[in-house]
């Protein structure tokens, strides 16, 4: 895969890794992102250890988190499914889509911080937009492969269609960065909408395609 | 793999991401999960350093959160081997199925924090009861999944038994959801008992399949 | 893979799993259980944060959990090797063997509780103990599946030697349960006499084969 | 694969283990760690809940945390990228290659506590050096790995060129080792500088290779 070294200016320079190992790696960092979110919600400690409405309000107590927790845990779901249709149409990967990829990782990585901050401080506008900000930052990196895969379309899948594959990058910039950047906005003036932002664009990835694209 | 994209109303819906990739984000799931679990188990500070005693009884105190990890160990395996299981059953995934597959994965991740709940206070009726719940809600994760393979036995792999996969169903509903939800009602009138549910049901799905199905 | 289903008293059950994916699934709990090892080593705490004599000081006493770390690190690449080098030769999985494995997983899994235990306690019998406890235990686990392999050598691998399998599972009762055990009652004399021994037992395994077979 | 068990003393000795598993149990724990690392970033606790300016008071205390972080997921994902070029050149594995590269997965899995040492003291000159001479160690698993191969070509993969593998080594101890080393001293006359070193040769490892050997 990719053996030749040509490299005139600007021109995609071969990587020497192939697409399908690149592939499992950002695949083992979804997988385990994913699972380690939840270790962020701790067991609460509870002074008279049998009395359930003490556990009762400790857990109720913990409700933001776990909001937090499930609308991260879609919002993985949502990026491992993206991640996967963009591969299916990458042909081959130059060394600036590995690192631009490699950017997506370190966003996903360190989304289990923005949900903890998140979950511990759901009424805290900073908190609460900080992290729409990395879900920004996140979308933004897919805009960057999509647009790297724009400019230099050698690196294309050999059948895919250019205009679908255009028509999709400016979809990812709506859905994306600008629709995060609205939630993070949101939460400035009133928090619980940009709950509801957040987990609304995670839903609109759950529909299905179909649904989506007819208006 | 499934690139026909008719979208009738109700009709499965092409995902565009094949089913061994889908498989090969819950196995690492699955695998992060069991290995997790045990991290919930801290070790146990003692004053006297190098007291036998004293190290003894801390790690007797220990005992209900080793017997929370086994039972909750043995039963990600469960989870795995019946996931596999059903797996080898489909032969397309729909957005649906996806997404159903995605809540599974959801309450198994969930898994480590009522394990540590439960393991922390194991006498309290709403953290033992708690537990069974949880797993009772990954276990109608499975039913869902199968509902939907029963109602678009088009996403069935093509030489399936349509009839034995019913049958399936059916017992996945009784040792499933059922069975956990009278756990988590046990819970309420005598804790251990609902451990000792909990445990019966992950031995089980030990069992060979030819001594479970002879009565 | 393992079609049949035979299920006279005492013979093999077909599982419905391929040998495949349980070594991906074992793998995956190596390669996350070498990981985490590190975790239970925590940055120690300093009031002086800019004084490298205080911090040069903490970090000296984190020394013995640096051992511990060590020992086991190699002693989970031991498992690893083991493990494939058994799984080669194993030509179907049933139900029984597919829970010993299991078994011998939950008992890795379990490695870095005992390995944050023995470091934090370094000096304690029984800390120490409980360590090569837990790995005689593990080796157990290898025992336990030979012995089913020996016992139903219809799952071996086809072209498989019956009779250097016979000496392998016999290697593996010295350098295994017994070698732990030996460490595990040093512990009770001489605690840094069992460090050796466990340190001793996983440098046995990293010695290429040649040179351990030849006396 | 590898068959041969020939032993003549100094002879690579056969590991009866295929590249392909060593390569992915490498994987794992690359994946693994790069997740890992966010986890050290633990959420600050701030008294006034709702408070913007005490939490980002707390947030920009931990800049140290993420300047850290951000070094060693880039370093991961080179070490990452050049363990590939490495594997992709080896054809087959002997028991020293092995344990070399369990060597270098032992120095990659600590990688978690340097950078979190850093992170929490970047102004102690002991704790900087920590971090750079840990990874002077981790290239020198490399070189290491390299050497054997130098020294028994006959494990290189049979079209290799000898000699641009002699350069390749050459170079990685002139920007592996000694690069590290010299951030390491850096760290005992002004830290910063050390910090910018590390970053550095990162920073140089994710620029194109015809870039950096073009001078």
């Amino acid at each position: 895969m990719s053996v030749a070294t040509e490299a005139r200016a600007g021109e995609p320079v071969s990587l020497g890794v192939s697409k399908g190992r690149v592939e499992a790696l950002s695949d083992g960092v979804f997988a385990i992102v994913v699972t380690l979110l939840v270790l962020e919600i701790k067991v609460p400690h509870v002074g008279a250890h049998d009395s359930v409405r003490a556990l009762a309000g400790a857990l109720l107590a913990l409700a933001p988190k776990f909001v937090s927790w499930v609308i991260s845990f879609a919002t993985v779901c949502v990026i491992w499914l993206n991640h996967h249709r963009l591969f299916s149409r990458i042909g081959r990967l130059d060394n600036a889509l590995f690192w631009l990829n490699a950017n997506l990782l370190l966003w996903t990585s360190f989304i289990p911080f923005p949900t903890a901050l998140m979950g511990d401080y759901p009424g805290n506008r900073l908190a609460v937009s900080f992290y729409g900000t990395v879900m920004a930052l996140m979308a933004l990196a897919f805009v960057l492969m999509r647009w790297r895969l724009h400019c230099h379309d050698r690196l294309l899948q050999d059948g895919a269609d250019r205009e679908l594959f255009r028509q999709g990058t400016r979809r990812s910039i709506w859905m994306g960065p600008v629709a995060y950047g609205i939630g993070a906005s949101l939460a400035w003036v009133f928090p619980p909408a940009a709950f509801a932002c957040y987990a609304a664009i995670a839903i609109y990835f759950v529909l299905p395609r179909d649904a989506r694209t007819k208006p």
